[in-house]
């Protein structure tokens, strides 16, 4: 095994790329989905659920971390690796964007961030440095430059002002992070939906020099029409033989396109969020157990699916466990969600090694357009 | 296997039983504890997981499901087992005792008990029939006649006059109930803490004839000594070669107590609840995880255990996990107590098979006295 951090691209398929990263704790192949361990745990499954699925590597969140149960705590007791038992990388996020949407009287100047936890109300700063100092504690090894994201729409200003305040604080993440063998920092690129901010974002960010790339800002209320032509204009100013990563997306819709934007890894809760709700994703598209036509079905979620959970369950006991609110539906569905996430990324890496992704997004496409199989009569 | 209902006293240590009991649906070594799967699934836990702990046997709870997602519902779905996905024996219980502690309005004559549901304010009817028809649709392996059940203190005459009903229930139980072969219907004594009116139903419901019998109207709310004290004078009043079940029973020094005393089988909610509530059940004793002294304390639970989620998971990553509210601490515990349970009723059957029952139970004894592990200085 590599003791270095490195990202090889191996072939492209009309935009989309096929890699892998390479790190002291295992490869990552992308394009990869990254699943949102927010607390040190993936919503609702076991560690070895969450590997079984296919994942190579998930994401912490700084801000829950931080605040609970601290990142000296994690470090003493041997690093965010061990506390969470999953032993492959681990990605971190830089805690800003939750400080943001989560956080109580929010305070941002040049220095940083200072915020109140909604949990205790307890006062805490977060600096560049400070962000990166936390995520070093939990040994993360990705971790993100702290950044400023607004909402879209914003005026043109605030996005300006925010991209730009950005570009200082990766220089002062880089300096932060100092040598890590082994380990990566990720600039993130900001810019709104404004071509020329995103640009000149790209392009300092690329001068200061990353290990990967970040598209931060989307996924913050636009259309995914506007996501996907920030991502036409931006990716071709990042770099080729680093990884990008397209914060807090998405929808499966959104990964298949924004990989043939030539995207290499995500993130979202959606998957194991949606499972809490009811919502399962299946080649048929999104299933809502919630609804009545499923409560006398004894047909299986997806007997053609290769996840015994999808083979198992009747559909009407997947209604019963969510409308009684039992926790092994959210358990099921988080786990039948996120393996579906899993053999898209499959699907689509076997496609771009075979050069045939836009066959492969059309036919996938075509499965969720059609939708699910006829209710019982 | 076998096509019969059938109970097999094997031989006996000090008082404590140990046998085993054959349906078509696999065996049930006794002395068994039941884990509880009140709304078809155990909560917190997959229904291969119950089964890996040990458990022979899980109990649906009749009021539950009656309501939601109803006995014709779960009939015509392929019955309990397959629609929660567990292949092995269920024991139903007949409603009564939920109805008289959950629902609404209730009214209670000789016919019956009507009813307003706690979820949606419908009305129902349960009578001893209603409640076998219920059963059988569900498919119960061992099946509950409907009784009244008094909470404990109670004057002696409102003990009296629900043991007498119970009994007259007992009989019609019976008749609805007819020949279901490998199944069995279970009479339950009543009588609450007088000895007289404990025999006085134990006879009349040997008269009648189950193949089980239970004692219900304990862990009503008195003191482990008034339960014993009742298993003292009742046991001996109830077949030899009949199973035993203590309802609604208990800790593990309850357990502990009450096989003892010649019980057979047990069902509790309060593993899977108390593991939801932080509580840890160890040969330590109970382990409250929430306690601070937890959080920085990087050992796992039970390094001897031979249960992984003993020994994977840091106390702290527990702690964390309970403190944050995060469902897999639910779930890690749920595991751990009701494995704990499990290895507690091996090691009892074991003890009997050589004899040595009152040894082992002092020496179990002796593990929870002694307590946990001292904290980290």
């Amino acid at each position: 095994m590599t003791t270095d951090f490195a990202f090889e691209f191996k072939s492209e398929s009309n935009g989309a790329r096929l890699g892998e990263i390479s790190t002291p704790r295992g490869e990552i192949r992308t394009p990869a989905f990254m699943p949102v361990g927010t607390a040190a745990t993936v919503k609702g499954m076991y560690p070895d659920q969450v590997r079984e699925t296919g994942a190579d590597i998930i994401l912490g969140n700084t801000y829950h971390l931080m605040l609970r149960p601290g990142a000296e705590r994690v470090a003493h007791l041997g690093g965010l690796h061990k506390f969470a038992n999953w032993s492959r990388p681990i990605l971190t996020d830089s805690g800003g964007f939750q400080v943001m949407s989560l956080a109580k009287l929010r305070k941002l100047d040049e220095k940083g961030v200072s915020f109140k936890s909604h949990i205790d109300g307890s006062k805490h700063m977060l600096t560049p440095e400070r962000s990166i100092e936390i995520q070093t504690l939990l040994g993360a090894d990705i971790q993100m430059q702290l950044d400023e994201c607004v909402a879209l729409p914003s005026t043109r200003e605030d996005i300006q002002r925010a991209m730009e305040l950005s570009i200082r604080w990766a220089e002062r993440s880089k300096n932060a992070f100092g040598t890590q063998p082994g380990r990566a920092l990720f600039g993130i690129v900001q810019g709104g939906d404004q071509e020329d901010l995103r640009l000149r974002s790209a392009q300092a960010l690329t001068e200061i020099g990353f290990k990967g790339y970040a598209v931060g800002g989307l996924a913050v209320g636009e259309p995914q029409e506007t996501m996907f032509e920030v991502l036409d204009y931006t990716t071709p100013a990042l770099p080729q033989d680093r990884p990008r990563y397209l914060m807090g997306v998405g929808k499966p819709d959104d990964l298949l396109g924004a990989v043939k934007r030539g995207i290499d890894m995500f993130d979202c809760v959606h998957p194991t969020r949606a499972g809490r709700h009811g919502h399962a994703y299946t080649k048929y598209g999104v299933i809502n157990l919630k609804n009545a036509r499923h409560k006398d079905d004894a047909r299986p979620l997806d007997e053609t699916s290769s996840n015994p959970n999808c083979q198992i369950y009747q559909r009407a006991y997947l209604h019963h466990l969510i409308r009684a609110n039992e926790m092994l539906g959210a358990m099921i569905l988080s786990q039948i969600n996120l393996a579906y996430y899993q053999t898209l990324m499959q699907g689509m890496r076997d496609a771009i090694a075979a050069d045939r992704f836009d066959d492969f997004a059309a036919e996938t496409r075509e499965g969720w357009a059609k939708g699910d199989i006829p209710p019982l009569s």
